[in-house]
């Protein structure tokens, strides 16, 4: 495929060029071909205008078809073949292992969603029946299920090119809940969205959707707040800093008709090192760390930013442990530039505190390389300062290290929301272990025993998404099945002729879904 | 009971007065016994620091305690006996029958809830089971459910004083959910709230919840801003005006953390009646309309406010009808001189507007009361002039005449969001009502059909909440079941060990409640 640097604006790539960019790879340390241009402020009208005319048709198509949709678009990113992960790898730095998996999970979440709306129970329906002879007054016939939304706009991340941008989970459960979407292709890897976005449009047009269920625009941050702000757009999904998300959610706030922002921002992800753990298998924790600490060079939000463990002989020791592998760890290339130099003066900043350096990868980072690093703090200095709770995006970490479990519960509480939250204990941990669990589950949308944040599943179960300000909706998931509610709005029908209603709330039920009827859960049909 | 005027912070009252207050009752035509009393910033900072406290233990009471403690607060407050109904109808001016009514509604909402609880499903409980040999990597085991939000901060409405107000829904479902609830009480109706919250702390001291669970207290604007902005509480909710639930939701964003605010606020609920509905029973319609534009003087969330009608013979025929009703429709008293004083500004503007009064009740209206009052307006005026689709809060309603089914049509489009949207039709008018369904169901939160917007059933399948600006987030609804989940999150255990897990994710399922494991719904263990 060519990259032609062209918008996809429904069916059609625009014709206009406007502040033309190139993308830089950071690997190859030169511009990568293809000249890309930003969407005008027309082009972005007329998006959103085949957007919000698509919804119309879009939402009335059954769940199989749209099921096909999805289908169709993971095809099509497996028909691009090693094009997609070539040109990928080059615009992002990462290795072309990483990427085949992250295709997988991309293609793999899309199926998901195919499978949960032809499952069809998400809709949630509910009906309770009508009642004309109660007294003092009849009852009417009540009926819900869960509706679209309406147009998304979604906004790629640098970190997971594919998973969590153009084709990934916020497209894919917005699509399944029959919203179609917009995308601001992320400028870092324009060249990997032209690929998914020609993918996706070639499965819209295979599967006979409507022109407009799917646009893709590299724009200016002006474009991408009038993206927000645009009456047509009814959600929004976000994932990336914590400055930019919190100026969408501003803006979608401060609209005439507010709408919701689902923006995963920040987290330093503690991992809580109790004392029998360490005790039992020290070795093995501190390298499985220190590899969860530099994968991906850093460059997760679920990286664990924060590692709180007791101040005694056993954390020493671990310690030691921990330092060599930080050592040893090899320096790898970043995202792009801006990302690489935040984390540099991340790092000078630490290195400028009241924490001590306790490693750094002895092999030299080059220009746009990150080098691991590992800090230690006493909690009082921790406690007293915010900075040390702030992510440093990249291959670092700041063990707090607590004089007893009464400092060690104080940081907890002390804490911000977190994606995750993560304890290693083992049986003789048990009583610090009951005391800990609340206060990891209040702080954190997922919970982790002996395990690491690095690895999001993609399931029914899972929860992508804590308290403010790790997202600024911490009552929804960016992964998993889950994240299809965020997308999706309840709508009662009273005393509606069967004829008008949707299948899933027909007497017959013909879709066979689980609905809850005058309280009881069941797929039988009403007579 | 004697009225004391203090406030309730946790189990006890305050003994400060602060900027005291009578109760003005329309009725009477004076001030109620009793001097109430303003907190003071202090008080609502205590209230807010046991509501803190109380939720580390109150979130861990099981769910059938925390069932006997909704349940207990119905029975408290059928104890207070006709001394409540009568304090309340001297307050808001409603009468005795209708408070009747609605306290058997307050109550059996309370038990709806507990009894929701106790059914345990509202958790949505999900397992995705390990799978250790998997590859390329091993898959965790994934447990999720929801669990409650924090304390959160309910705002009385003046409307619903049992209902709606201090143990109305929103207390109801925050309780249920989870979640220590302070209340900002209605200073129209002081005395009845502290009449409810009495039977609220009796029922917890009966029950053994901690201290902090309720409290309520009387508030100025500005302390009910720092209510909203307080660390403490997580969410909001509230039923009033457009302008006051903005302020409120502005407040909330523009905290550290932002939090939720599900404002309901203000809606006009079109009734749409189409010809043949109207040649088959006009007569029916007219009166039917007219006693939901009237019931309780208009004063209800989901009054019809506005109607659209083709313009023609038939509908001609109808108003005549329609106008008999509401010009020999009874005056009736309003809830306070802010709201009289609004609805006769209202029908002033209508009065001085291109639209034409086509009926006023005939009875003259004393001081405090609001008189029944319908106008008509051509759909092309309605279309170029914004005010006809505001909210008048009281018996007057607004019909719009539309040349043709376009003119219909354009208007439906051109609407705000909907609690509700009504239409009525039979089989003649088939074809218009499939164009119709999908347009009002974008609109609002209930569609229905063949009957009246007032009466809301309190039920699993009831939605009362539709998008912008009916309510802050029409995806969630303040009455029925459906209502916890504004105060719930998901919260996933990766690994968790089962003596660790909560009930509802136990292997065992002790709950024995329906969960999804590897995405098929059942109630079975897991061995």
């Amino acid at each position: 495929m060519q990259i032609t640097g062209k918008n996809f604006i429904g069916f059609s790539r625009t014709t206009q060029t406007n502040k033309p960019f190139q993308v830089y790879s950071l690997v190859k340390d030169e511009n990568l071909e293809g000249e890309f241009s930003l969407a005008s402020s027309e082009e972005l009208e007329q998006a959103l205008t085949l957007a919000e005319k698509a919804f119309e048709e879009y939402r009335e198509i059954s769940t199989e078809r749209r099921a096909q949709f999805l289908d169709a678009i993971a095809e099509e990113i497996m028909l691009l073949g090693d094009a997609l992960l070539e040109r990928c790898s080059l615009e992002t730095g990462l290795p072309l292992a990483r990427l085949t998996g992250e295709r997988a999970r991309t293609c793999s979440q899309l199926n998901l969603f195919a499978q949960l709306i032809r499952d069809g129970w998400y809709v949630d329906a509910r009906i309770d029946k009508a009642q004309p002879e109660r007294q003092p007054l009849p009852k009417s016939d009540i009926r819900r299920l869960l509706i679209p939304i309406g147009p998304v706009a979604v906004f790629g991340a640098s970190n997971f090119p594919l998973a969590f941008s153009t084709a990934g989970g916020d497209t894919a459960s917005a699509l399944a809940a029959g919203c179609p979407v917009v995308v601001k292709a992320h400028s870092s890897h324009a060249g990997t969205n032209e690929y998914v976005s020609s993918a996706i449009i070639k499965a819209a047009q295979k599967t006979g959707m409507p022109e407009g269920v799917f646009s893709s625009l590299c724009l200016s941050h002006e474009d991408a707040i009038n993206l927000v702000t645009h009456p047509s757009i009814k959600a929004v999904g976000f994932t990336g800093s914590r400055n930019v998300g919190m100026r969408l959610f501003n803006a979608a706030n401060s609209r005439p008709d507010p709408i919701p922002v689902f923006a995963e921002m920040s987290a330093v992800n503690p991992v809580l090192l109790l004392e029998g753990a360490l005790k039992e298998q020290k070795e093995k924790i501190a390298k499985d760390l220190a590899a969860s600490v530099v994968l991906g060079a850093g460059q997760f939000c679920t990286n664990p930013g924060l590692v709180l463990a007791l101040e005694n002989q056993t954390t020493e020791s671990f310690l030691l442990e921990f330092r060599k592998h930080i050592e040893s760890a090899k320096p790898s290339v970043m995202l792009n530039k801006n990302i690489c130099r935040a984390y540099k003066d991340g790092v000078t900043i630490l290195q400028n505190s009241a924490a001590t350096q306790l490693a750094e990868a002895i092999e030299e980072a080059q220009e746009y390389q990150a080098g691991a690093a590992a800090f230690t703090v006493k909690a009082e200095d921790f406690l007293a300062d915010k900075q040390y709770s702030e992510e440093i995006f990249g291959p670092a970490t700041l063990v707090v290290l607590c004089k007893d479990e009464t400092e060690m519960l104080a940081i907890l509480k002390s804490m911000e929301g977190q994606l995750t939250a993560t304890v290693h204990a083992n049986s003789a941990d048990n009583k610090l272990v009951k005391k800990i669990l609340p206060l990891l589950t209040e702080k954190a949308g997922r919970v982790i025993y002996g395990g690491y944040p690095t690895g999001v599943e993609v399931c029914h179960s899972m929860q992508h998404g804590g308290p403010f300000p790790s997202t600024t909706d911490g009552r929804s998931t960016s992964v998993g099945s889950g994240a299809i509610y965020r997308f999706l709005r309840p709508v009662a029908f009273q005393d509606i002729p069967d004829e008008f209603l949707p299948d899933a709330l027909k007497n017959g039920n013909p879709l066979k879904i689980l609905r809850l009827i005058d309280g009881d859960w069941t797929k039988e049909g009403i007579v």
